[in-house]
């Protein structure tokens, strides 16, 4: 069904979306070998175990070596210096990508190392799961999510080529202006991600008052929290560092509404509480029909792993 | 396997929670008979229809005669009108209860409505979706979920059967003190539930702006949210005006912590985000080992589901 789309794939970084990646691009042949570098050797090691990689090394710049399509799946502060590491060792007409989840600093910390004849094309898939690692990845993991590409200068037939392999992983690709990215992320995810690890810092605190009951009988609200706060703290400093502007923005509009709640429940102000719960409702009803989302209690993320 | 532990129970409220007690008290035979009533004959005729009641009452009243078991399943300020209306008509040696995410301003509300020689034994399932009504039930939905009970003056052998009718329905049931129960709730539900609906209300606001993106876009994090602020507005309302003091203090702690992190975001103080979310990433270990949640994406809700 599928053909492959890249000779050789290089994934720098073997964590959750590499890893991911590696079994896409092995379940449905989209690459003729897929080989990888990270930075520890039990990391290497596991890729090699898992099966995901067919070969790893042990420096950045060895394993983009007559790769043609790189991927840099790094957390976003590190993905500069490796671009430094790697610039002259890249193949003539090869493609350069990248799964940060800012776009503007990965962007202004790459782009000045890619050489002439590279194309950069950088990227986002909207996937993931609270484990990160190499054992963390699946073939399905974008089966249905957006990924999202920020082409600037690149040749349009790199920019497609890579188009047809997210494709071939399951992702619906569009396209993107880099400042627009990373304002829409911060509302519909590094701003969430914040206040989730706030919440889940506030419970820290008071559990050691009562005595882990927080933990104990911790309910829907906060378990989702966790979940979310469970996610990789360097990923996650490095989304916030990088993307400081749009998500400061953000918060600030969000302590503005949440002063209007508080204020609400102290003055005991029923109608605007029921409102304001009416309408955020309906923001829901509107991602179920954009298919980001299913009605179930699931939300369609085992179904994923499972087919 | 199990045998009826009531001759009778009467559901007053037929939604998420009665009916989910309603589909478990027939699938493990825990009642000789289910009878309910809701306020909306389109609510009553669903209850008849799904089949987790046998008979439905246009009043509360009539449906508490001869039950030995009268469940207040409606939202937190409506337990109270609703207890007037009842008190004349209960067996003796009847059992009422509640299923009130809040429990002091529900006992305030009830308990001085509860006849002598009749046992009023607060509860609270800690299990739910974002669902509502007569529909959204399901058997399994308190299967290994806790259920806390707060028992007051009610005589033991009161409280024992309901324990047993809870455990029967695969719940854990734990007892607390009412006020110590609202604390804990405002930490673990009450303040997320806010959180989560103010997150998806800023949200809303900017979407105008970004034409939809962020509905069509939004990733792990802000789904999350907009999943729990797509619960009950009535429920939600009355929690809030109920857990007042609970939730503000609470609120203001979070507040207090959003500060710590605005600040190091601005101060760009990458040390102190790494290691808040480093700390907050135990927590999560702390849940998963406490057995309220899993390991898997899907945080275990599917399968209870499906069970
Ligand atoms: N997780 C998500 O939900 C998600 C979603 C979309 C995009 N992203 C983006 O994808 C990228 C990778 O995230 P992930 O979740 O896959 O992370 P992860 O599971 O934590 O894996 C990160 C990988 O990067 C390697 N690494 C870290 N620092 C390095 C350095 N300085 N030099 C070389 N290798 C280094 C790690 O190697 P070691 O194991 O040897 O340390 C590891 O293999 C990030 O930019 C993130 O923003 C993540
Ligand atoms: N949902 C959760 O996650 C959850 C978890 C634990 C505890 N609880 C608690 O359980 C209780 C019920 O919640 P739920 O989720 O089952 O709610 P729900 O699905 O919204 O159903 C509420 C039911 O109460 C009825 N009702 C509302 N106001 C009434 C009134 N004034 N008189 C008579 N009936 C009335 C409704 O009847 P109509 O349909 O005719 O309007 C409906 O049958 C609440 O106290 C809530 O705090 C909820």
């Amino acid at each position: 069904m599928s053909q492959q789309i890249y000779d050789r794939v290089a994934l720098i970084g073997l964590g959750l979306i590499a890893s991911s990646m590696g079994h896409a691009m092995k379940k449905w042949n989209l690459a003729g070998s897929v080989v990888g570098h990270a930075r520890s050797e039990e990391t290497r090691k596991a890729a090699l175990e898992v099966g995901f990689c067919d070969e790893v090394f042990d420096t950045a710049a060895e394993a983009v070596k007559d790769a043609d399509l790189v991927v840099l799946a790094v957390p976003v502060l590190a993905m500069g210096p490796i671009a430094a590491e790697i610039r002259d060792h890249l193949k003539p007409g090869a493609t350069v990508t990248d799964v940060g989840s800012v776009k503007q600093a990965v962007i202004e910390a790459v782009a000045p190392h890619i050489p002439e004849g590279v194309d950069f094309v950088p990227g986002h898939p909207l996937a993931g799961t609270e484990h990160s690692g190499p054992r963390a990845g699946f073939a399905t993991l974008f089966r249905n999510r957006f990924c999202l590409l920020v082409p600037g200068h690149a040749r349009p037939v790199a920019v497609e080529r890579l188009t047809r392999l997210w494709q071939g992983m399951g992702a619906n690709v569009e396209q993107m202006d880099a400042a627009h990215h990373d304002r829409v992320l911060a509302v519909t995810s590094h701003t969430p991600h914040l206040i989730a690890y706030t919440m889940v810092g506030v419970a820290d605190h008071l559990a050691q008052v009562t005595e882990s009951e927080i933990i104990k009988y911790s309910a829907a609200g906060f378990r989702d929290f966790t979940r979310i706060a469970a996610s990789d703290p360097t990923m996650w400093r490095d989304v916030f560092l990088t993307n400081k502007e749009a998500t400061l923005d953000i918060l600030g509009r969000f302590m503005e509404e949440l002063f209007v709640l508080q204020r609400a429940i102290r003055m005991e102000d029923g109608k605007t509480l029921h409102d304001y719960f009416t309408r955020t409702r309906a923001i829901r009803r509107g991602i179920i029909e954009a298919g980001q989302d299913t009605a179930a209690p699931d939300f369609g993320r085992v179904k994923a792993q499972e087919e």
